[in-house]
C-alpha cells in the first residue's frame, strides 16, 4: 500500500540483494532439511514474497545452482586473498560441512553408476581445482601426483556425513588428519 | 515342454541357484547401468524369467538390498578366512569400485543433509566395521581415534567416482596410497 507505483523492494538494487538474499536462505534451508525442501521455505527465510523468488529463479534446479556457483567463488574469492593453501581449505570445507549437495560438484568427473550430475558441474569442479592449486607449495603431500588434489577433496567430502554441522565437521577435521594436510579455520569467507 | 510337471528349473535347489544368479547378475547390470536399470535386463542377464526375479524379489528394492547383503556377506567371509587387514580391504574396495549404491551402506551414520538411507543401512555398516575392526593392529594408522576406521573408509568411497571400473579402482588405490594404508589384491572375494 506505498500507493500505486512499484512497490518499494524493487529497482535493480533490491533485485541483487534478493537474489543474495535468496541464495544465503536457500543454502541455510538446504543445509537444514535437503535440496527437497520446499521453494517456499526459502522465499519465507529471504523474508521475500515467492514471486519474487521465481522471478529470480525459474525453477527449483536453477536455486541450487544459484547456491554450487556461489559456493565456488567464494572458494576463489579466498584463494584470491589467502597466501597458503589451509586457509582456502578451511573454506572449502565450511562449505562441505553446509552442503551435501555442494559434495556432489567435488565428484564432477564422476558420471559414475547411478550418478547424473548436470552438465554444469564439472566446470564448477574444475574452478575449485584452480583455486586451490595456485596455493599448492611444491613437495606438498598432495603434489605428488596430478590427480591427488581432487581426490583428497573427494575423500574429505565422502568422509562429512552426519546429521549435525558439528558432527559433519568433526569428521572433516578427522578426515585432514588422516590425509597428514593442515587447514585453517573452517568458516565462510569473510566470516 | 518337458511335460505336464513342474519345468526343469525349479524346486529348492533350483530357486537357491536362481536367487545366487540373480543377486550376481544385478550386482553386474547395477555396476553398469547403475540402480536404475530395469528389473528385465536382470531377469535376462540371470537367465530366468520375469516371474522366477518376481517371486525372489517383490520390488526393485528388494534387488538392491540382496546386493547390498550379499556384498556384507563376502567381507565377512574374506574377515573370517585372511588373516590380514589388506586382504579384506581388498575385497572392500572391490565392492567400493564394483557398485557406487554400496557406498551408500558406509555413510550410514549419514542422515546426512537431504539423505535418507534405508533403514537396514546402519546394520549392514556395523558390519563392514566389525568385520574390519578384528583386523586392524594395534598400533595401526587408523586405530588411533575410534572413528577414525570408518572415516578412512568413507574418505575412501568418497574418492571411487569415473566413468569405468578401472578409472575407479585407479581412484580407490590413490585414496589408500595418500591415507597410508596397504591394501590388498582388489578382487571379489574367493575371485
Amino acid at each position: 500500500m506505498t500507493g500505486a507505483g512499484r512497490p518499494a523492494n524493487s529497482g535493480p538494487r533490491a533485485a541483487a540483494r534478493n537474489r543474495t538474499a535468496l541464495i544465503a536462505a536457500a543454502r541455510e534451508v538446504y543445509s537444514e532439511h535437503g535440496l527437497d525442501a520446499p521453494l517456499s521455505a526459502i522465499a519465507r527465510r529471504a523474508g521475500v514474497g515467492q514471486g519474487v523468488l521465481y522471478r529470480h529463479f525459474p525453477d527449483r534446479a536453477a536455486v541450487a545452482t544459484a547456491v554450487l556457483e556461489e559456493n565456488v567463488r567464494q572458494i576463489e574469492q579466498a584463494a584470491a586473498e589467502d597466501t597458503d593453501l589451509a586457509g582456502v581449505l578451511g573454506v572449502l570445507t565450511w562449505h562441505l560441512t553446509e552442503s551435501a549437495a555442494f559434495i556432489s560438484i567435488l565428484h564432477a568427473d564422476g558420471a559414475g553408476s547411478g550418478s547424473a550430475a548436470p552438465a554444469y558441474v564439472p566446470a564448477l569442479s574444475r574452478r575449485v581445482e584452480r583455486a586451490l592449486r595456485g596455493h599448492l607449495p611444491e613437495g606438498h603431500r598432495l603434489a605428488a601426483e596430478p590427480d591427488d588434489l581432487m581426490i583428497a577433496v573427494g575423500m574429505v567430502s565422502g568422509a562429512v556425513t552426519g546429521p549435525t554441522r558439528e558432527h559433519r565437521e568433526r569428521r572433516a577435521q578427522a578426515a585432514w588428519r588422516l590425509l597428514g594436510v593442515e587447514v585453517g579455520p573452517v568458516r565462510p569467507y569473510g566470516g
